[in-house]
Formats: C-alpha cells, structure tokens, sequence
C-alpha cells in the first residue's frame, strides 16, 4: 500500500498547497492513502467544516488533529457527521469524535488511522501509550486492518520515539507532528514501522511555525501579549512522508520525506517519482 | 569560510563517530572552522576536561554546552582554562567560563561563537534573544569576527526560529541543538544566515535520544522513576549543518545538512564533498 | 466522626513532631481516625516501610502519598501487604499498591481514604477527576463507607478547588497537599465537605518547604545543579486539618485548621480542645 | 509604620469589598500604608485606568501587578503616568512602567514598593533574584526608604520563600500573591522581615481563584477550551497582611494575616484592633 502523509496545515498557504499538488501527486505516485494533519487548517487555529471537506475533497481519505482540535467550535459538532476526521484518541471519554477509525481506502482496502497526543510540555490528557494500545487491540494489523498510520502529535522528541518505539512492528507508520519543522529521521524501525519524528507543515517556512514572524518574534522579547499571530501568506510547502508497506504483513517496505515547495530543501520518495 | 557544525555529542558512539570521521572531513571538505555541542558526551551527561580535550584534539575549534552543561562537575571548573569551550551565554551573570568566545582559527581568521539557551519548556535563565544582542554587540560580524555561530540550544521549534530571525544578518549561522533529532529545514534566511532548527545528535539513533530505549519507554508508561539511562551503544551518527560563507560579509552561500552513518539517510554537502 | 488529617511528614522533624504530639491529641481530641501524608518521611524523599510503620504506631490509620511516592524503592513492594498506605488512584493501572482503602477503625466503623495527584505542573497522570469518580462509584458514603477522605496532591489552587468542588458532597473532607505550606481557607463547601487547598507540612518551618535553606536559594541563583537537599533540623511543627462528621450523612460539621509547633500562629480545632 | 497589603482584587467583588471596608479599616488602624495587588481587578484580567483609580481613591498608596499585568493594554500606556502603579521589576528592559517606586505616604514617610515576578511554572521573565537585588541597591532600607514592601508574585512555594529569605534583613515585608489563596504561615523571618507565602485574593472565594465555578471545572474534566471564565458575584472578602515595622530599622515588629468577609475564618491584627 502506497501511504502519503502531510503534516499540520497551517491556513490558505497550506490550504493552497495540498489543492494545487495532492491531486498530481495521488496520479503520479498511484497513492492508496492519504492521511492530512488539519489542526491548523482554519487561519492557524482549528478546522471548519468546509475546510475538512476542501481536503477531503482534494485528496484526503482521512484528516487528524491535535492539540488545536477544537479552536473551531463547529469541529464539536460535525466530527460527529465527519467519520474521516479523527481527533487525538486520548482525550477524555466522551470527547465528540473518535480517536480512530477504519478508513475504506478506494480499492477496498482498509486502513486504520490513529490520533495520539503526547503528554511532556503539552496539556495533561489520558496515557498516549495505553490508548493506543487499545486502538491497536481493538483492530490489529492484518486481520480487519491492511494498515496502521499513527499520528502522533506531540512536543518532546522523547516521547514520540518512545512511542514509536513502543507501537514498532504493530503498525505501518507511526509519524510526529506539531512542532511544524520537518525532522530528517525518517526510517524503519527494527520491526518494520515507518518513523519520522516530525512531518513538518504544509504552509510558509518563511515564518515562525506558520504564522507571521514579527508578533511572535515580539513576545519573546517584550513578553507582553498582543494580538492573535496572523498565518504567514507566503508560497506554502508541502511536507510529509511517504510509505510503501508490505501487503502481507502491513509493514512498511520503503519511506521517504516529502518536502515539495519553497524554502526547504525539496525530497521526494524515489521509489515512486 | 568553511564551518562544520556538529550537534550534541552522545556518550562513546557519539565521540567515536567524531574520531574516526572528523579528521577525514576536516581534510576532506577543508574545513576552516568545526564547532560541536558537547553537552552530552561524558555518558550523555555533561563534558569532562579529557572528553573536551579529545573533541579539540579531533578537530573541534568550538565546544558549545547546553541544559547538562555542568553535569560533570569538574567542568564548572576546567571551563575556566578551557577558552574554547562556551556555556550559554545566559546564564546568571557569575557562572563560570564564558557565553561566547572569539576563536582565533588555524589560517588566523576568527569565529565568534555563541551558546544561547531557550526557556520554553526549559529552565528560567537570563532572556536569550537579550544576552546574544550583548554579545552580537561587543564583536559585530566583518569588524573584529569573520564570522558568528550561534548555537541556540532549545526545545521548542517556535523559539528556535524567532531567535534566529531575530539574529537574521547578523550572524553566519544560527544553528539548533538540543532535541536530538536533525531537522530538515536547513536554509539561508532572508538575511543571510544559515539556518537549521535542530543539528540532531551525535550517536546511535537507535535509541530514545541517544539511550537504551527500555528505560525511557518504561517510565512513560509507568511513571515511576528508575536508574539512570544508559547510552546506547550501536553506531553513533554524525549529525550537523555545512556552511560556506562569504568572506566579504560573513553570510552564508551554501549550506547543507550532514549526516552520516547508519539508521538515517545520509547527506553529505555536495559542494565539497 | 472526628477525624485528623496531617500534612506532607518531612524527614525526622516531621516524624518526632508526630511521634510526639500525635498519640496525646488523639487522646485529647478522641480522634477516630488519622490520616497522614508520608510522601517526605524519608530524609524529605519517600517513605520507607520501617517509618510508615512508625508513623501507623504513633496513631495513623492510613498514610498517603504523592509525587515522591517512590523515591524509596522499597515503598514499590511492601505498599502491597500495607493496606494502609494509599498511593494516588491516578497511577497508571499496574501500579503497586492501591489508589484507595476502606479503612476499619477503631471504634468498627470505616473511613474510604482516597489519594489523587494532580497533574498542572506536574507529571502528567491520568485524570483525577475520573480516577475519583471511580473510587466513590465503587464505595459511596453512607453506604459501605461511614466517612470519606480524599488527599488531594496538586501544586495548582485552581485544580485542588476544581477537583474539591467537583466532590463536594459526595465527601467527608478534601484536603490539599504537596505545597508544603498551610493554607488558610479551611471551610465546608456548600454541599458539605470539609475542604483546605493545602495542610502544609510536618517539618521544620525555617526552610524551604521543609529542606534546609541554602541549597535551595543557591539553585534558585546559580542555575548550577548541586547535591541533593538536606531535610532541615530544627523543630518540627505539626499541620493538618480537623473536622467532625455527622454520622448520619457523612457530612462535615466542624472544620478547623491545626498547626501546633514553632514558627508558624497556632490553630487548634476549639470545638474539640 | 502600619503597613496593610491586600493580595489580588479580583473583578467587581473584591474591588466593592475593598471600597467598602478599606477607608474604614484605615482610620480604625491607623494605617500608615496600604499596597494592593490589582492584576485581576477588572473584571479577573488586568486593570484599568478608572480602576487603578478606584483603588487609590479607596485609600491604596500603591498597586502592584502580575502576570495580567497587561491583560488590559491601556495598561501599557497609563502606567506611564501612574507613579503608584508597579509592575514586576524583572520584565524585560524597555517594558513600560516601573518594577519598584518610592511612595511618598501622607505622613511624608516613605515606602519603597518593589513588584518582582517568580518564574517555576509561570513565564521565563528576567530572574527576579537579582532584580530585587538590584532595586534594593538602589535604594536601601533606612537611608532613602523607612520600609520596604516586595510582592512577589509567584506559583510556586519554593520560589516564594527562597526570594523572602533571600531579602529577609533587607526588606520590611516580603508577600506573595498569585494563588488567590491565602496561606497561613505569616510570621517574621530570623532577620527580622515579615512573611506570608500567600496573601490570597480579595473576591467570592465560593469560586475557582475567585472565577465561576462552572467553566474551569468543566475544562480541567473535558479538556475542550470554552469561553472565558467570568467572575464569580458572590460577596468578596478582603485578605492580606498586616505589618508594624520599628521606625529605627524598619523591620517587622508585629505581622497578622487579615481575612475579612464570609466564606473564610476571619483574621484581624490584634495588636491593632
Ligand atoms: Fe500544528
Ligand atoms: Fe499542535
Ligand atoms: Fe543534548
Ligand atoms: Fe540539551
Ligand atoms: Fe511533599
Ligand atoms: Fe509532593
Ligand atoms: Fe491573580
Ligand atoms: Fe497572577
């Protein structure tokens, strides 16, 4: 199965990115899934309902979040309606939405999409480790699932290996986002995951995680609060993974960073381009 | 000017990979100027005055520190007959050694090299963007420095950028450390600097940033604190950021990311090697 | 019924000042239970089974914990044949020891003691609010259990108030700990629980938070790690709260600070002295 | 001198409680000075103008602040011109206001008011140490100041009582504020400075810090941001610290905690009332 990831969708820029280049890319590299970090898709902050649709649309089989899930209020009430947009499954019970799903892919195949939040310099939710244990208990890989991508939005590069390390050999990818920078780790662990600790946006690079530089820049050194930081409106970047698992066994066979755009370097999954 | 950086050192796979690689790529890439973080390569905490010792004799003009500056206690005390080897630049004002330091370099230029600090999800020190403006300040760049480094160690991505744009101009390279994981966003800013979020670590990235990964992955799940972490022992990677500058400005022409050995994908800067 | 809880027991000022004063107040007051915080009776870090069993003579019926509830790794194994030491109930599932006990007193009736750990600025547990939740769902006053104590172990007077009055009337007494500091707003909440953001320590006041002054102040300064604490000397003074129940209900109807000992005004319960 | 401090006015109740028993409170204990801390007074987020005004008018010599500082940004520019209101001495150069003044009270003596800000679990400010330090070399007890008042405004119990012990001898009164919940461990330190962790708030203590209950509740159970907590209406009740320096030293003769209103035991300056 051919996976692509994007990271964190930072506003229009992102926004513009994942529509003018997803489509060519799901042609070009004959992608089977697709799975986009929306939490920042509304100007910075969040997911509308017409946005998660625009990604969808634009080639997305499912959209996950984090710690911005719900600073669009409707995001309580459509995820509900919306099975494909999946929020951080260690959020408290009875938390709208899932923190996972089985996402019917176009040839029929299935892949399970997990949400987990990391706890180190973030907000206090339930263990990431035991939540997404239970998501993987409930459909393990290669009986209802023919693949396994965890997102795990979280801070502490400790902590996301620490989990990855963990889920290893259970799942087919199991990729960072939330810190906005693309890391250069990518690779298979021991027992046949995909890892990248961090995806990275889609949105401006020139900027500070996305958002416009001077009124970030300012508190740091004024430490005075202003006004909310605007999203940066420069040519977005897309940036994300690419995985090739195995079909028998759901294990990932092949990856590559994607980093297609402006500012960064560019890197594109060979093995497909 | 020809500048390697090499991020954080992790205990003896750490050292070795500088050892066995570091005098061919000094030779190889002819490089004018090698700085590296050392703060983790006395047993993944703190330097020792022969580890330091041992980093200068393989090659490194520059040893930054970090949040494990002083874990080795002996260095609260060598650092004062070590000139090269620079803490943060803010800490409170009385620690010893010295927050930046003009290094004269083997073809008589110099390199003005600067350890800054950052305080999100880190400890309170002195405001960093503050404390490198004093130092930017006393040693501009093209007067008495033919180049600046900026080590900004740091976790978050958000507080990396902001100082780095901040210093855009100013500074031949504003470079992470810290996280242990490389980042992918090596780039020159608008201004001329050479940026890249995080240099990663020197050592077995088979690892939870450069440790056995059991212990680190118990106490997530168990919350009960244990032994130390021990390094892990597989083959260290280098990790860091190649910079070329103009010798009329002191900006930066060419930069690229560098890694090499096993577990990541390799890069090496194609405009020297 | 009457019912004495003390605060975090630091070192051996806190033990003596227990040993001491507890056996004649229990006398004094006709105490039907006590409930102390042990998790700094061992030289300020932990507990050890010798001096719970100390503390249990001196007349507690049940000793709770908190962050540093294995600092001495012995309280991992004997918490299993002490039924009267509770751990907080927020631990992962497959933590030693128990989050609450049903406690038989004296006089045959039974005293539910529940600890729970907070989690703002602290190690990030599972949430309290259901781990509690849990603990009275499975024990409610007035059925099984003739009086209810939960010792809440947070830093934050936010998440003790929230989680106080989210108990509120389902209680005897919610009391904080941890601060190390007595607060001053004992009362009962509107729906009747006796309730004290934070009962201070056992220990010796001219300190920080019960450890001798120096190290403390210089780490604050200095930013230079050093050796650990020393449990500071002088004369321990006991903290805690009082309150009678109403046996019929379970309810508070008296509540009165205590604080007997050097440094700090004296407070004893005058419905009861 | 009679010194009176009344810790964080929070929104309408705690400014009506101060209205109504301040000017009275004044004559019947011969006040000297009054400093209250009004970083919640409008309406729980900063303070305004009119409010600073208010204040004054209701007989406070002086108004100190926090980290609301400026949730009311015509804060920023009014302080300009409001010698009495002080901000924390260790935001960063350039900060509008001033971290300390010297008051000139209605008997010509004069109080040196010094507002510093802690940084253990709060926002990475200027290290308070050595601000305070630096605002006391300026003007030294005795010489230009008959009494000193440092409120500092902090989180954590450490921080508080190693900044009091670190000016103990130096200053008049050392309070801390921030928790909105008073602490019960006033006292004179060894060298001859009045201390009390907390002063705790002036507002409804039947509230979260003095907000509605509700809505904080709700977020530390659901982890779903809402709307912002409105002040709780319920009567306020005036808490603080009352302090008589010797005229010759200017240290603590007499401290008494002050608690005055419904919810908490009352607490009154004997020694005055
Ligand atoms: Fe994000
Ligand atoms: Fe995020
Ligand atoms: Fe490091
Ligand atoms: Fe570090
Ligand atoms: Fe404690
Ligand atoms: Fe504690
Ligand atoms: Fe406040
Ligand atoms: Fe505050």
């Amino acid at each position: 199965m051919r996976i692509l990831f994007l990271g964190d969708i930072v506003g229009r820029p992102g926004r513009k990115a994942v529509q003018d280049k997803l489509p060519g890319l799901r042609d070009r590299w004959r992608l089977d899934a697709v799975v986009i970090n929306g939490e920042n898709s509304a100007g910075g902050f969040g997911i509308t309902e017409a946005i998660c649709d625009e990604l969808i649309e634009a080639g997305a089989d499912a959209v996950t979040l984090g710690n911005h899930s719900w600073d669009q209020r409707e995001a309580l009430v459509f995820i509900a309606r919306q099975p494909r947009l999946i929020r951080p499954c260690n959020y408290p019970a009875g938390t709208p939405g899932r923190g996972a799903n089985l996402i019917d892919l176009r040839d029929g195949r299935r892949l399970l999409v997990v949400n987990a939040m990391g706890r180190l310099f973030m907000d206090a939710l339930d263990d990431p480790f035991a939540a997404v244990d239970r998501e993987l208990a409930l459909c393990p890989m290669g009986q209802v699932a023919d693949a396994i991508l965890v997102d795990i939005h979280a801070e502490a590069t400790s902590e996301k290996q620490a989990l990855a390390y963990h889920v290893d050999g259970r799942v087919s990818v199991a990729v960072g986002t939330h810190t906005h920078v693309p890391t250069a780790d990518h690779r298979i662990l021991p027992r046949g995951t995909a890892y990248l600790s961090d995806a990275g946006m889609c949105g401006d690079y020139e900027s500070i995680l996305g958002l416009q530089r001077e009124e970030p820049i300012r508190r740091f050194i004024e430490k005075i609060p202003g006004s909310r930081a605007e999203v940066a409106l420069g040519e977005g970047t897309l940036c994300g993974l690419a995985v090739e698992t195995d079909d028998a066994t759901g294990l990932a066979k092949q990856v590559a960073a994607v980093r297609i755009g402006p500012v960064l370097a560019e890197s594109r999954p060979e093995f497909w381009d």
